[in-house]
């Protein structure tokens, strides 16, 4: 077998997000059936391992997945990639499949994630381009304060208050940056920019929940340090809407260094029952 | 009558451009059909004047229109505004509704316009989150050959050989501004900028198709000047898609001045028969 790395970007706002599930519209779901019947594999299907399992409605701009074909595939992926450009719906864009290096995994290899998070605070609605990817709150938020906030939560942490539970999981993760930044005050789009090792399931729209409380006078730091601290879900920190978040970059170690980080995330997957890498 | 200022923003997508057709989904035709229901004029629409009539598929961000209502109309213009941000279809955004200043027209008080439009030269597709606003072209563009191509065609001239032939209408127009920038050299993003006093049917889109000509090598600053010599609509200027281009801004002189411009350029219109402001 050879593994293949794909890159590839897609509008989320028609997907039932990224894992395939019988009966829906999912981004794993299309790519895998146009695979298999560009490699001649339509009975049984390539299988993805991806390294962001991107939720309903959530876009991705760098999304990477990696595949194992056998040798000799009867396309080199070049081609492959040629060809599903002209047969993926609008919605997704593969942009480069290239033979990985060696000890490359899209999952296990990846040392951070970089997603960003888009909001209009005004009463107006925002700018109709922006309506796929932007989620607008009706009152004006306050930058300083929601930057005050996401300040208390960098750092290697448990942060089970913000992810949903799964039984056996681990929810230590390294929150290397998570700032926000007003793109441009006139038209009040707002944008936060989180890069951690990895993400448990709903985490960023999580912490966007809590420092967007921060945000609007309602809550202050003492609260966030409260919730930091909690070891469960906490209730009162909202989930915000999907449409508002890209998976914007995943990185990966230099090709020599991919083989002993792998080891290390299986190791720590093992340990600590981790299941969303 | 009290005359009423509307400034909106649309996805043109979905649209067969502004102006009102028998049949068609059209921006005038969504808005007039909602401003009757909510002035309590269904049977006599209302009846809008535009900045800038735009064509199927073309966006704006900074559109401007005006609306002559009874006096004492049941509702307030910020009235009206909010109930149409609860009404209108997610497409079309009214950012403000006005009470208009004396003399003011969205047609004729307008001094300037400016458009964008962009485009990405790239072999592999464009980030599927812009392809709504992106022209695609899989081959590279030179940015400094098309600046120069566009500095010709800059003042105040004749641009026949860009505009749609209609009988009695002038096509002098003065263009001030035409720039392009590669706005992210890795991910291919070119934008344009036009500002003119007005443009007529399809100028912005034939301007580009001539200055991307010079862009792929295929045509020189000779053949550019050539062609904005020309006298009539020149054939070997390619109209570019609708869909890369934006309706981004309409400028109006101050209050004190409107009254003198509209003047002003009715007595154009009158003297060059011109029909597209």
């Amino acid at each position: 077998m050879t593994r293949w790395r794909i890159d590839l970007a897609y509008d989320g706002t028609d997907f039932a997000g990224w894992a395939a599930q019988p009966g829906q519209r999912t981004v794993q779901g299309v790519l895998e059936e146009w695979l298999g019947r560009l490699l001649g594999a339509a009975e049984t299907l390539p299988k993805l391992t991806v390294a962001g399992r991107t939720d309903a409605g959530v876009h991705a701009q760098g999304q990477v997945a990696h595949l194992d074909v056998p040798e000799g595939a009867r396309l080199p992926p070049k081609e492959v990639a040629r060809r599903l450009g002209q047969v993926l719906p609008s919605d997704i864009v593969v942009k480069a499949v290239s033979e990985a290096p060696v000890g490359f995994d899209a999952r296990f290899a990846a040392i951070w994630r970089r997603y960003s998070y888009r909001i209009w605070d005004a009463v107006s609605r925002p700018d109709p381009l922006l309506r796929r990817t932007v989620t607008q709150f009706p009152e004006p938020l306050d930058i300083d304060a929601m930057n005050q906030a996401a300040m208390q939560l960098l750092g290697l942490r448990d942060f089970a208050a913000f992810c949903k539970h799964r039984e056996g999981a681990t929810t230590i993760r390294e929150l290397r940056v998570f700032s926000i930044v007003r793109a441009d005050d006139a038209c009040r789009t707002i944008e936060a920019t989180l890069v951690a090792d990895a993400f448990c399931h709903s985490m960023v729209r999580s912490l966007l929940g809590a420092v967007t409380q921060v945000g609007f006078g309602r809550r202050d730091l003492d609260w966030i340090c409260q919730v930091r601290d909690a070891t469960s879900r906490a209730s009162s920190v909202p989930v915000l809407p999907p449409h508002g978040l890209t998976l914007a970059e995943v990185g990966y170690p230099s090709d020599a260094d991919l083989t002993a980080r792998v080891g290390a995330a299986r190791n720590v997957r093992t340990l600590n029952c981790c299941e969303e890498a």
